[in-house]
C-alpha cells in the first residue's frame, strides 16, 4: 500500500460514510413521522455504506475511516506516527466533505451549526462503551482471522439503538456532525466531551481485547 | 481454551448481549410511537449484536451466552459439571451487569423491578417452542459444519415475532430482564415459569436434533 | 438420506416455517397500527426463518417445504413418485401442525377459517410470477453451485412486496392459510385458483431457466 | 457465454428488478400511511431482489441490467460495441416490460406517465453520486476478487436513502419510471437530465476507482 492511495481512500470512505449518515438522516426525517422511523433508516443505511466501503477499500488502504482506529489498531499494527497523522488529517477533511456533500445533495446550506444537545453522564458512558466494544470487535476480527467489514457495520447498526449516544463512536464524523442542524448533528459544545469519552473507550478495548484473545493469536 | 478466558469472555458476552436486548427497548419505546416498529428496532439490534458477539467470542469460549445451551449441548461437548457451573454463574452475573449498563447509559435507576405481565399458557408453549428450536439450530449447525453466528442470530430476529413471547430462550437473560421496567422487562413471579419452559423446551430440542442430524455425523 | 428423516425434516421445516408465517402476522397486526410495518415484520420474519431452517435442514432433507419446489425440482432431480408423494402429504401435514402451532402460542382457537379475500387476475399473475422465479432461483443456484438457503429466503422477502398477491407461492402453506383468521390467511374458496397459479408457474420458471442456465450445467 | 442466453438474461433480469422497484413501491403506498415506512419497504425489496437477481443470473450474462454498467465496464471488460448496443436495447426492453408487469399484478393502467417531479440540482449531484459509487464500487469488487452481489445490492439501499433522489442510477430503470405514475415514478422531462447525471457519473466512477486499485490488479 502506497500512501497517496491510502490517504485517498481514507479521505473519500470517511467522507461518503459521513455522507450516508447525514444524508439518510435528513431523507428520514423529511419522509417519516415516527423518529423510530427515522433511526431504523439512519441506522440501515449507515450499517449498508459502511460494509460496502470497509469492504471495497479495505484492500486499498485498511479503510479506518476513524482516528479512534487509526490510532490505537493503526499505530499497533505498524502505521508510522506521520503516517497516522496524515491518515487521521484527510479522515477528518473527508468528514467534513462528506457533510458539504450530503447539503449539496438536499439543497441546503452547505455548513450549518448544529444546536441538537447531546450531553450527560449516560451519553458519555454511551460513547465510552461504543468505542470500546467496535474497537475490541475489530481486534477480535483480526485475531480470529475473519472478515471484519460485515462484523463492524452490524456492531455499529446494533449501537446506534442500544446504546443512549446512538454511538458516534468516531471523532472525524463527530466534529463533521456538528456542522450539520439536521438529524444527526450535535452542538458543538458537546462535541469535546463526546470525543473525549471515545479516546477512553478506544484504549479501553484495545486492551480488553488484547488480554482476552487467544494466546497463541498474539 | 483456558478457563478465565471463557469466563470472561462467556461474562463480557452475555453483558453486552442483554444490554443490546433492554438498551435498544429502551431507545425504540422513547423514539417511536408504534410497538411494531419499537420490536422491529429491538429484534433488529438483537440480531445483529448477537451475530457479532458469537463471531468474536466464539473463539474464545464458544459464545454460549446462555445456560440452557450451556447446560445441553455444552455439557454434551465435554465441558465438566464444574465449570459449566462456573459458566452460567458468570452468564447471570454479566446478564445482571448489562441491565445495570443499559440503564446506566439511559440515565435510569440502575436496578429495577419489572411490571409486564408475561404469563400463560401461550406465552409458556412460546418459550417452549424457541428454546428447543435454538438448541435444534445450534445442534444441526455443528454437524452439519455450518458457522452457527448468523443462523442463531436470525432465528431469535424470527422468533422474536412468531413466538408471543418474542422468544426470551435464555434463563440468565430472562432473570436480568426481571429488573428493568421497560420494554424489555418481566415480572419478577413470571420468570420461574419462563425458565421451566426453557429447560423443557432445549431438553426437547437437543433430543430431536439428535434423532434428525444425518448418523454419520454422529 | 433416509426417507423416515427426509419426511421428519420435511414436515418439521414446513411446520415451523408456516408457524413463522402466521404468528408474526398475528403479532405485527396486534402490536402495529401501519399495515406497512406489519408486512415488514412479517415479511423479515419469513425471510430469516426460512433461511435458518433450510440452512439447517437442507443436509438433512434437501429443504424443500414446497409441494410447487418438490413435484418439478425434487422430481427432476430423481426423487420417486412414491417418496415425492409421501413428501408432499408431510409437507402439508405439517403446514397444518405450523398452522395449530401458532394459533396455540397466541392463544387463540386452533382451527379457523379466513375471510380474507384474495383474488383477481392481478393476484393470480402474481402467483404464477412469485412460484416462477421462486423455482427459477433454486434451479439457477444449482447450475452456479451457490448456497441457496440465503438467495431463496430473500427472494421471498422481495416477492412479499413486489407481487401483488404477498408471494405466497407454495400449495402446502397456502392451504394451511385458509384455515388461520388473521393477517396471513386466505379464504377457503380463494385457495384453489392460487395453486393452480402456483402449479403453472412452477413449470413455467422450471422450463425456462432449464433454457437459460449455461450449457455446460446440464 | 453466447449471445442469446445474455441478451435473454439481462432482459429478464432488468424486467424483474424493475418489476420489484416499483411493485414494492406500489404495495408500499397501499399499505402504509408512513413515507419513512414506504421507503424502507421499497429498498429492502430492491435490495434483496437486486442480491439475488445478480447472483443468480450473473454466471449467466454477467447481470449488469443497467447501461451505465455495461458502457463503461462491460466495454471495458472486452465487451463488442455491437453487443454492448444490443444489451443496452434488451435492457430498456426488459425494464418496461417489468413496469408492465407489475401494473398488470396491481391492477392498474398497464401503462401510465408519471407526474412525480424530480429535478433541481441537488436531485441531479445526487445522481452523479449514486452512479459514480455504484461503478465504482463493481470496479474495486472485481480488482479484489470479491462477490459484487451483494456488495452492489447494499450499496444501491444505502443510497436510496443518503442520495436525495433516492439513487435511480440506471438510465433503463430512469426511463421505465416515467411510465409508472406510482411511488417510484418520475415525469418523463424530468428523466433526460437524470439520464445524464448518470452518464457523468459513470464515467467519473469509472476513472476515479481506476486510479485508486492496487497497481497490481491493472
Amino acid at each position: 500500500m502506497q500512501n497517496p492511495r491510502i490517504l485517498a481512500a481514507e479521505g473519500l470512505g470517511t467522507a461518503l460514510l459521513t455522507a450516508a449518515v447525514i444524508g439518510s438522516g435528513i431523507m428520514a426525517s423529511r419522509l417519516s413521522d415516527d423518529a423510530g422511523v427515522m433511526l431504523l433508516a439512519n441506522a440501515g443505511a449507515t450499517v449498508a455504506a459502511l460494509y460496502v466501503l470497509i469492504a471495497v477499500l479495505g484492500p486499498v488502504s485498511g479503510a479506518q475511516f476513524n482516528p479512534a482506529v487509526t490510532l490505537t489498531l493503526g499505530r499497533a499494527g505498524g502505521m508510522s506516527a506521520t503516517l497516522a497523522a496524515m491518515v487521521v488529517a484527510v479522515q477528518v477533511a473527508g468528514a467534513v466533505a462528506g457533510t458539504v456533500l450530503a447539503h449539496a445533495m438536499f439543497d441546503l446550506p452547505l455548513l450549518q451549526v448544529s444546536v441538537t444537545a447531546r450531553t450527560g453522564t449516560g451519553q458519555w458512558i454511551a460513547e465510552v462503551v461504543a468505542t470500546a466494544t467496535l474497537v475490541g470487535v475489530i481486534y477480535l476480527c483480526r485475531t480470529a482471522g475473519r472478515d471484519a467489514a460485515g462484523l463492524v457495520a452490524l456492531w455499529i447498526g446494533a449501537a446506534y439503538w442500544f446504546t443512549a449516544s446512538t454511538s458516534f463512536a468516531n471523532p472525524a464524523v463527530t466534529l463533521a456532525r456538528t456542522l450539520t442542524d439536521s438529524f444527526a448533528g450535535i452542538r458543538p459544545w458537546d462535541a469535546p466531551a463526546f470525543v473525549f469519552a471515545q479516546a477512553v473507550g478506544a484504549a479501553l478495548g484495545f486492551h480488553a481485547a488484547r488480554a482476552l484473545a487467544p494466546e497463541t493469536d498474539r
